[in-house]
This record gives C-alpha cells, structure tokens and sequence, in this order.
C-alpha cells in the first residue's frame, strides 16, 4: 500500500507534541506522518475513512485504570489491534527560554496532567487553567506571550513549539505509565510472541465466568489481563475485557475461542500483535 | 460509641458541598457530621486516628475505571469496608443569583470536572480554569464577586453558597456514575444481601488464578468484579481486586477465602458489607 516515498500515517487525540503522539513515534520510529485529532472518535473515524493508516489511543493507565471509552470505541467499530506500547508519562513544567520557575504565576494544561501535578502546583504556588490540550497549552502559552505563564506538557511538546523546559518529572507519581493500542483496518499475524485482546459478555456469575476462563486455563493459556465491568442500564450483566498470550493464528487459540463463544453471548476478538516490554519497564523520550 | 446527642462523623475528601459528602449524606441521611479533608490520605488518617467514626472514598467510576489510589490506601491501612453506595454525578454550572449563562465568560471548577464538561464548555464558549476542588470552586466564585464566572459542581454546592444552578445536568456523559466505599476502624456483619471486598496477588497466571476463581465458583459465590492490575516494577506479579456475594460471616465464604489463602502469595480481606442497588440505578439527590 505504501511506497518508499509515502510515508505511514499515524492518528492521535490531540495536537503536535502530545503524549499520545510521543507514544507513536516511539512505537513507529520517526519516519511516520502523526494526524492530530479533536477527539478519540475522530482518530477512529480518521482510520475507518482511510484518512489514516494507523490510529493510537490510550487504553489503560497505572493511576487512572481502564479508558473504558475507547474499549467502547473498539466495540462500535470494525477495527483491530495490531499493536500495544506503553509510555511513562513524565510531565514538563515548560516556559519560555530565559525564565525561571520562580517567574512562574500561572499555569497552563489539560485538566488531567495539573491534577496528576496537584502537589507540585501547590508547592509552586501557581494558579491553574484548564485548556483543552497538553501540547495546545503551549502553543497558547507561545500565542500569548506572558513570561509569567508556563504550560505542564511532554518534552516533545516543548521542542515543537521551540519553548523551554523550566523543570521535568513534576507529575506527583512517578510509576504514571499508560499503555497505548495501535488500531488499523486490518489484521496482523504477529510472529514474535503475540497477545490477543477479547471483549465479551456473560449473562451471570460466576458459573459462566469460570467455564469461560476453563477455556483458556485448560488449554495453557497465560491471561496478561482480566476486568470485569458492569454493562450500563443492565443489571447483572457484565462486559469482560480479556488479554492473552497467544495470537489467532495458532490453533490452540483459535479453540479456546470456539469454546468460549459457546458460553459468551457476545464475543468480540479485537486483535493480536506483538506483546511490548512489560508494564513499568519505562522508556525514556 | 454515640449517645443520642452525638452525631456521627464522616470524613470525606474535598469541601463541604463536594460528591463525595453527596454520597456520604445520601448514605447515613442528613444527621452525620461530615468532615472535609484536603486528600485521600488525609481521609484514611482521619478514620485511622479516631478523629472521624467514618469515611467514604471514591473506587470506581463508569467512565475512568477503578481509582487505584484508594485500593493502595486501603491495602496500607487496618481499616474495613462497611459499605457502599453509588452516586450519579449530575454536574451543575453554578453563578450567581440573577444572572444567565449567556453572561458567563470564565468556568471554573475541579480539572476532573472540567474535563467531564469538556462538549458542554466548548459549546458555552467560555474560558475554563482550573480549581482543586468542585466545592471550592463555588466559594472562589462567591469570594471573587464577579458574576461573568462560573462554577461546576453539585447541586448540593450551590445551596451550601446560597449560588444560583445556571444549568442542570451539563456533563457530557450521563451515565457517569460513581461507586463510593464506606471504611471504618471496626468491621460489620451484614445481616441483608452482603457483598465482600477482596485483593490478592499472585504468582504466575493462568493456572494460579483459575485455582483461585474455583475456590469461588465451586462454593457457587456469585463474583460482582474481577480486576488484574500489574504490580508496579514486577512483571508477571498481579494484585487482583475481587467483589463477591456474602459476607465472611458465612460458613461457604469462609472456606473459600481460607482455601484462597493457599494459593495467593498476599490476600487480604478489606471487608464484608450489605450490599447497595445495583449500578445504573441511579439516584436523584
């Protein structure tokens, strides 16, 4: 599908300088084209139409727990998983070249990374606005031109924009790591040791859930992740997300799943790709 | 432990006014005394310490997942679970009495909150900043006197500031609701429907935790959660949140969670308690 000269292209939530962003280009090495999307059904849409060959999307984080919207993005439309990455997110106090964070009245970012910076806030004795994007702070921050106004964003961020960085790790937890999932139209046979990403749902428990994780158990297959999480409007019925070791391709999979869509009254295989470096074992940007 | 005379007391994290003392009201009824901290720490000391009978945390919210933080704490403390209770969190802009929303051209609120209004403020057109406390953000409002800015925040917090709700359910997702714990020095023995908390590690999966889901479902003890989460700077070491029907009480449950303890490296028992409607059945406050 792509020549030498086309690059990939690579949809995230957010603007240039994101850490979802970070996050691609981490995964895909820098010679891909990153779209920036308003929103993560934008980065589903960008991959659906073709805008984009690949879309990144935040799954899970070590603080937060499960983005359980974008599991209901995969649900609603028909793309795969064809990878996983994670990155440790470390928050940048960032200003411009020459300041200091003593000059620093007030700052700027997306609502989660000041809540993830509480303490270092108070500490530095800033006032706070919430804008609508970690990198788009900024690029505000540039747009506007105060030297007392500093911006909490990505390293990456504070290169595209030329700005300084005033101070790094100010995020008040430092394990803070989110596991992105590379999304695209169609399907890979990862050959390296492969995990596989299942949603399905069982009308009761724990009868049902047990002979569906027989399934996996007696056929030796390593679960890497279970959740369980009750389905809106539905009393006693759950949504499981399931991720395995083992890909599609190879036939004790594709039994276990057999099995399971015995027991499952709804069974969605969301992808196998290659297992990345376990959780925690950082990157550095 | 109270006569009459004394009220029980409620410690809660944020200010009078915050969902947290929502839920905590709804719970005990209007009689409590509630006690607002400045974090999740401070309620746990609080309870450890003696210097509140109770306090009500956030663990899992329909949007964001399980709230991590809370299970860590209550791993580090001796305190038990005594009950639940679910809150749908309405979020309301809140100004002064006598204006329109049309006036507003500045929001205030928790980053969190903001976040969960993010369509509703694009729409409004008005600027967001951001405050460490939904609750706070009124009295701020109050304090600052100027009638272009508003608050998000609960009902409840308008009517603790005499604030005018300029608009009711502004969030962008009304299915967002939130599961509180009630925890307390000492444990209950739920004579009603009873549900039991409890979290475990693990060495290897699948084997492991299938052994440890049959202790379960051989007794036929209904599971109402099942959660993995890897252990920071572990691989391969999972801490698992399970919620299950009973209470320790009981004959069945007890042998379960004794027939556990030989398979699961670290098990602890955070608490039996009766167990609240269901998820989704929402209540109006």
């Amino acid at each position: 599908m792509h020549d030498d000269k086309t690059p990939i292209t690579v949809a995230f939530q957010g603007e240039h300088g994101a850490y979802s962003e970070a996050a691609g280009l981490s995964h895909f090495g820098k010679a891909v084209r990153t779209i920036p999307c308003e929103t993560f059904d934008a980065v589903f849409a960008a991959v659906e139409t073709s805008a984009s060959d690949y879309g990144l999307v935040p799954i899970e984080n070590s603080l937060a727990g499960s983005i359980h919207r974008n599991y209901d993005l995969l649900l609603r439309h028909q793309l795969s998983i064809i990878g996983e990455t994670y990155l440790r997110v470390q928050h940048c106090l960032i200003g411009f070249p020459g300041t200091s964070k003593e000059q620093i009245r007030e700052v700027i970012s997306h609502p989660q990374a000041l809540a993830q910076c509480e303490g270092y806030l108070k500490s530095l004795g800033a006032s706070s606005r919430a804008v609508y994007d970690t990198a788009g702070a900024v690029r505000i921050l540039l747009e506007q031109g105060d030297p007392a106004v500093a911006a909490i964003a990505s390293r990456q961020a504070a290169k595209v924009y030329n700005m300084e960085i005033l101070e790094e790790e100010i995020e008040d937890d430092p394990s803070n790591t989110t596991r992105f999932l590379v999304i695209a139209r169609t399907t890979v046979d990862p050959s390296d040791e492969a995990k596989t990403s299942i949603v399905f749902t069982l009308h009761n428990i724990p009868g049902a859930l047990f002979r569906a994780m027989s399934v996996f158990a007696l056929r030796d297959i390593d679960l890497t992740k279970i959740e369980s999480r009750p389905v809106a409007g539905k009393p006693w019925e759950y949504l499981f997300y399931i991720d395995f070791a083992g890909s599609t391709s190879q036939q004790t999979v594709k039994r276990a799943l057999e099995n399971l869509a015995e027991y499952a009254e709804m069974l969605r295989v969301l992808g196998s790709y290659p297992r990345a470096k376990e959780y925690n074992n950082h990157q550095k940007s």
